[in-house]
């Protein structure tokens, strides 16, 4: 290994500069007028892959943005490894609150600011770098690589589980490795061994065929706002408990060991509250905060619009009123079946007054991975390299709902390593990265090949 | 009167063409953008004065928009008559509903198209329009005229009260007319006899300092747009009361007398759903249609705005939501005391987990104006010889805070003389006004200010 991190430490100015070219590309996946920029981020990551000397590496189209696979198959005899992330960022609105453009890296107090940084651009660079060290010093990898870099992560993953049910024998592996989520804190390296699933709709109403005038019909005309309202306000009850009837039944509560695990984190509620910015937090009554955003289920309000919002007073009654909802899974809960129990709720709440329209928009299954597995044990002994001391097992809130799909479809377990922090921003202005793990996650990563290529799959 | 309905005749294309001129300035008073608009909008009022012979017209500049002033004091002995009206209008979006541009006026099926077309400035130039028949027929007017054409009207009159209350020896009348309001169905004249009053509010909550992400945070901290949700759904209860404690203390009941007029008058509830396009209307039990519109309090939603509101799927737990409100007030109910009142409920609604600002935006008082005085019993008679049948009596639902003004400061009653249709769209995309309203409008207001001649005030 003395080689092949000498040449991620001779690297890392190049590294940096290529990670910039990366966030430049404004490859927003959610917004169609960014199809080109797509393509051309599927172009730089194929010549990533071309670069640091794959055996194979090609754009492959699917109905919606391409993926981008590559492969090293030389390590004859040692396990294989599938290497996913994705190139695709989130929409950078509200622009007015990034402090620099969302893709004009920046920069600042040793972290870099763009949309993409930390989710994922940033970390799959990480997994380019490390294979790109390993080819350098030896010409050759410790395992056999298969990476899948997809363009379709934050809108759901629409074309992926087609892409693996289709393609189960060239992804044929022994794990996968999976670099999209957060430290627990800074210094703390850290596997995440379950994720939670989501199910995201839009929720239409529509009332009166025209915006009226809220003194003329005000009283007589049911405002399709005020619906909104009641309709999502009736989603929860006073204890932060979600009302779809059915929602929490296929719930698998905590274990006593789990909540043990989770209070002997270095949590500090005060400073978690302080960074927010907030006085108060709340949540579901019974859960502590780390239960509340790992293992229990949420129904949150991601979007709220309707009528007059711009500067000034219109008293108008709207004639329509939006809001996009999705919920946090938790195993054992289904999405399809989530789905279903929502709308029926939904519909049931909807009152004649307004038309309802409910489009389902991307969803995924929550999961988990064991820790015993010993591809996960390779990952804990290679972040103790990398980082100094041994890792903490935590769950992650957030959804990677091909995490499941591996499972589901290809029978491998998921290593997430995840070198974020949880404060970077991801989905929000002023998305960061911070340098110091950009770099100890290259090292992290170039010691998990080796340490895989020791370990019985 | 002969000359007079001649000349009014004979002006008829002219009319039309000033008419259009008038709705051709995107004189929108809301939007600082259209400052410009808003003078030059009113330099036109200015200009019509001139041109008709008033014997003086001013601008009169305020602290916001311009009012324009115009008087004819030539008919000693008899009454004098304060004409008032707005020259500014709603905002227009959403511009993609509309079928021909907001300001360009667009002439179909017998109406005319345009924001202001209804509401005011058809109406406006209705006097403007009959003042100058007389004058052109006679060189003379019936009574003594003072016009007082406001600018911000659309957002509150901020300026108007102080005008009136620093101007009560010039503006000193015996009575004022509004046409400003509609007829309760085509070709039934109408004299509206009360208004409601508003408070309108923006609430803006704050919750974490920056959007973050749903799967990461979702669950333990407040989401803003969850948290309006559930303060605004708990503004009604479950049979459409407001909840604001002390809400209706001052509500005035209806007479039997004055439910047995709204229950006579050609209301048919299907057509009138039909035109709205709902399946269902509604409002507080126990109450008719009419009586919900016309003399109940309402609490409304005019705008909602949290999170993300593209196209597509993003999972972010919104940093902010705000909402615009207004309560729309029925006599005796006082704007600033309902104004506290529902600060109040709000702030105990409100949890701590989010930041609280509340922005009062505008207000104006209920009122009823009595339908014996002889003033509106002079307007009755005009509308019975313009329409060739007696006007009915009824309330609107919409607010003219100044009619509130005009009896607390000058003590003289206002005559509403309203020449438009329930369904003109005023406040709403694809606002309009009937053109033979229009005409017999000025007809109507030509022959009240003959009959009001022969009255004593």
């Amino acid at each position: 290994m003395k080689d092949v991190l000498q040449q991620i430490e001779t690297g890392a100015d190049r590294h940096l500069a290529e990670l910039k070219e990366f966030l430049r590309i404004p490859s927003v996946s959610s917004n169609s007028s960014h199809r080109k920029d797509m393509e051309r981020c599927a172009e730089w990551v194929k010549g990533q892959f071309e670069g640091i000397g794959l055996e194979r590496s090609e754009i492959i189209p699917t109905a919606g943005h391409p993926l981008v696979y590559g492969e090293w198959l030389g390590a004859s005899g040692k396990p294989t490894l599938l290497i996913y992330g994705h190139y695709d960022v989130q929409p950078v609105d509200p622009l007015d609150l990034w402090e620099s453009g969302p893709f004009e890296p920046s920069i600042r107090d040793g972290r870099i600011y763009a949309r993409g940084s930390t989710d994922d651009k940033g970390q799959v660079l990480i997994h380019i770098k490390a294979v790109e060290a390993h080819l350098k010093a030896h010409g050759k990898l410790p395992v056999n690589v298969k990476f899948l870099i997809e363009g379709e992560e934050e809108v759901g993953s629409d074309n992926l589980d087609a892409f693996i049910a289709e393609n189960g024998e060239r992804l044929r592996a022994d794990a996968v490795v999976v670099s999209d989520t957060a430290m627990f804190d800074r210094d703390l390296p850290t596997i995440t061994y379950g994720l939670r699933g989501i199910v995201f709709f839009q929720i239409d109403l529509e009332g009166p065929n025209s915006d009226l005038h809220s003194g003329s019909f005000g009283g007589a005309v049911a405002n399709p706002g005020g619906v909104l309202a009641r309709i999502l306000a009736a989603m929860k009850d006073d204890n932060g408990r979600v009302t779809i009837p059915g929602f929490y039944d296929d719930v698998a509560p905590l274990s006593d060991r789990e909540r043990e695990i989770y209070r002997s984190l270095p949590f500090d509620e005060d400073r978690y509250k302080k960074e927010l910015g907030v006085e108060a937090l709340s949540g579901e009554e019974g859960f502590s905060t780390l239960e509340r955003v790992w293992a229990r289920p949420t129904f949150e309000i991601n979007g709220l619009l309707s009528g007059f919002t711009g500067e000034g007073a219109k008293t108008v009654l709207p004639a329509r009123a939006m809001a996009k909802v999705s919920m946090r899974l938790v195993p054992d809960q289904d999405p399809d079946q989530i789905a279903t129990l929502f709308e029926q709720h939904l519909r049931a709440l909807c009152p004649p007054t307004v038309q309802l329209r409910l489009t389902r928009m991307q969803g995924g299954k929550p999961c988990l991975v064991p820790i015993e597995h010993p591809a996960v044990q390779a990952g804990a002994r290679a972040l103790e390299k990398g980082f100094g001391r041994a890792p903490v097992f935590i769950r992650e809130g957030g959804s990677i709902p091909v995490v499941a799909t591996f499972s589901d479809l290809l029978k491998i377990p998921t290593v997430l390593l995840g070198f974020g922090l949880p404060n970077e921003n991801a989905h929000a202005p002023n998305e960061h990265l911070d340098l110091s793990n950009f770099r100890r996650g290259i090292v992290s990563v170039a010691h998990f090949y080796d340490e895989l290529s020791r370990t019985s799959l």
